[in-house]
């Protein structure tokens, strides 16, 4: 189904609020296979909330308004409606048998008003303390849910997914899935799964290019559930042949997730040697909690100076290669594995800029070198974007070089 | 100035990125004095978002579109308002030829799509890589805003409040500023200002959390220049007066731009021990371009073995006072002020959680040191919130003793 989402308020038209309630509803309107056509956010204004509304119904299948549902005079959310959609409100007793019941009610007798609701309206959680109600409108469902974000989301996933499921008929017929891919830019994977999506008509697949990595959704609609499983399962196919071992999760992990796991698994210690990245790579593992069973801990040797005394860096090798470069990057490793201890090390140089390159390095390489007791390795990349970008890459792309390391899987040539 | 705010993009209406520009721009406008009375978030369908724009600028005064500008096949913006406001698109050589001159070019010859904009418009940054434009529809003004973020934020800034300014015949009867403050919590720093507000009709302050921090903003108004200008200085000293030198920057610098500053001013050279934060300080400390001009380079000691062979904390410090303790915080600080050789050094032990906090240390209790060669001082907090949010208030603590430090401003009790 198509659907629009409204939300209300001036805490939000001012800026004052980050709008999360129509992202969070959005994101699970379309997981659940259908359709956002729009999104408005509105002031407290009851002639423009009535006619958002009014024209957002003749537009679309089903629309989730947001806000404006409490009791104070700010919120006007079932007055406009009652107006724009001639639904005058109505008394409903068993609302306010509960707010009788409650000891906010004799503090603030005000709150008598949230026992009106336009009438027609059926309450969503009735005999709970959770305003919220669904108006059919031209045969068409309108959801009101409170803007307080944790009530909505609990309306949200508890009646209105459901409600709408069982009012498309769709129960059963849409199947979605999230990869998680790393190392290939966006128009890579979209040259490798377009044909994919030409070739099944109840297929999509979208791109989300997220930080430095590339989000890929696949959603596959039946004419019954077994079409559906079946269309699902062959796509699922399809995209990992396509995409190989850079999908690097399908439940929700993120890459640092990855690793710490897989350091888990095989009971290793991992030690770092940092320096364009300066703490980050060992920021992003240690934002995972429980992270220091497998983190011994890393340095960040942002002079040459820290690179000899802390990771026996050799000052021939500083001299002769230059503090980025492939044979700085394998001393780092090795230097940092020994030092520290640790079963495995990875080790990051290289130039974030916006100063620092040359002709031969430009801004962007960055040499890795990874290292065990027994070997050490180095990898080289060119990087572009601005520092940041630059920074965030190399720190992905060292934790990327761990994952294939320590899961098995082909690491680059050097 | 009455505005609305559109932003375009599929990626926005599946909820797949939470839509932060909007919220951007709705408080920075609300911040120089205008009103939003709408926003709407607009899949990339040409049709609507035509139909949008042209239904926003009949409303409004104004209207800041974003998203939708770049060179591939689903960025409609251009092409949907040259048919919704009849304005055929046409060729602008200048833009050309600084595409022509770009790397991307050759590989990516649809970057041509980029030097084709509606008939009239005026490009916001001429001569740089950027895109984004103004169009003036029936006499008021629409200002196209590219998608990604900080560019979004930088023309936002740069040119659409000093444009509207001027647009309002308001130029030179606003004065507008941000003082950021660290280390007050909102309601605090909102009771120490209410009565400033009260006092001046012309004056509004503006309140924004952003992470750990708050942002405060001063817009005042006036009849004439010379009122504008004699209020806001008063104001002005009212704001420092009340927040002291808890307002670490009023020009749009973030905590590690003006500890770095500060760092170069003394010519001193930096030093981090890390625990908790895992590297999240030292991260913080080279996004800065030019940080290794003042920053050694840090030591993340996650295990005792660390803290130890790095740090030089005594193993009976670890053993009688614990790893998370005032004690250990200042060995960390001193060992490492003499392993990495810097003049000033922070460490930073603490609980982030969830797990491995005590009835005497709950999770969110941190210590920090202090260190230079001659002296050592420690501190405690105990921090809330989740992990993530412990680490970040952490480092930004370990700047904020860094800043007041090096500042020679008030540094808390131990």
């Amino acid at each position: 189904m198509i659907g629009e989402i409204i939300a209300i308020g001036d805490e939000l038209t001012s800026g004052r609020i980050l709008n999360s309630t129509s992202y969070f509803a959005a994101s699970h309107l379309y997981g659940a296979g259908h359709e956002i056509a729009a999104m408005a956010t509105i002031g407290d204004a009851p002639e423009m909330i009535g006619k958002a509304i009014r024209e957002s119904i003749e537009r679309a299948d089903f629309v989730v308004v947001t806000g404006g549902l409490g009791a104070t005079s700010d919120d006007k959310t079932t007055k406009a409606v009652a107006d724009a959609l001639d639904r005058p409100t109505t008394f409903y007793p068993e609302i306010f048998e509960k707010i009788k019941e409650s000891q906010s009610f004799r503090e603030m007798p005000s709150l008598e008003k949230l026992a009106w609701l336009p009438s027609g309206a059926e309450i969503l959680k009735p005999g709970e303390k959770i305003a919220g109600y669904l108006l059919v409108y031209n045969k068409k469902p309108i959801f009101f849910l409170p803007g307080i974000p944790y009530q909505m989301r609990e309306l949200m996933l508890d009646r209105v997914i459901p409600r709408l499921a069982a009012w498309s008929g769709d129960m059963g017929l849409v199947r979605q899935k999230v990869y998680k891919v790393f190392g290939l830019e966006e128009h890579v994977i979209h040259g490798r799964l377009a044909s994919l999506e030409k070739e099944n008509r109840l297929l999509r697949i979208g791109y989300y290019p997220v930080s430095a990595e590339v989000h890929v959704s696949l959603t596959v609609r039946g004419e019954t559930g077994q079409e559906a499983d079946q269309s699902f399962s062959q796509s699922d196919i399809g995209i990992k042949k396509a995409l190989g071992d850079c999908i690097y999760d399908e439940d929700g992990n993120s890459l640092e997730m990855i690793v710490g796991k897989a350091l888990r698994d095989r009971g290793f210690m991992l030690g770092l040697a940092e320096s364009c990245t300066g703490g980050g790579l060992a920021h992003r593992i240690t934002t995972v909690p429980g992270s220091s069973a497998y983190f011994s801990g890393g340095i960040v040797a942002y002079t040459n100076k820290m690179k000899e005394c802390f990771l026996r860096v050799r000052p021939e090798t500083l001299e002769k290669y230059g503090a980025v470069s492939r044979e700085t990057a394998r001393e780092m490793a090795f230097g940092a594995c020994t030092s520290i201890g640790s079963d495995v090390t990875l080790a990051i140089t290289g130039i974030a800029g916006p100063d620092g390159g040359t002709k031969e390095k430009p801004v962007g390489t960055v040499y890795f070198g990874l290292a065990t007791p027994e070997f050490v390795r180095d990898f080289s990349f060119l990087f572009t974007g601005k520092r940041d970008m630059i920074q965030t890459k190399s720190a992905m792309t060292g934790l990327d070089l761990l994952r294939r390391y320590l899961l098995k899987l082909h690491l680059p040539d050097s």
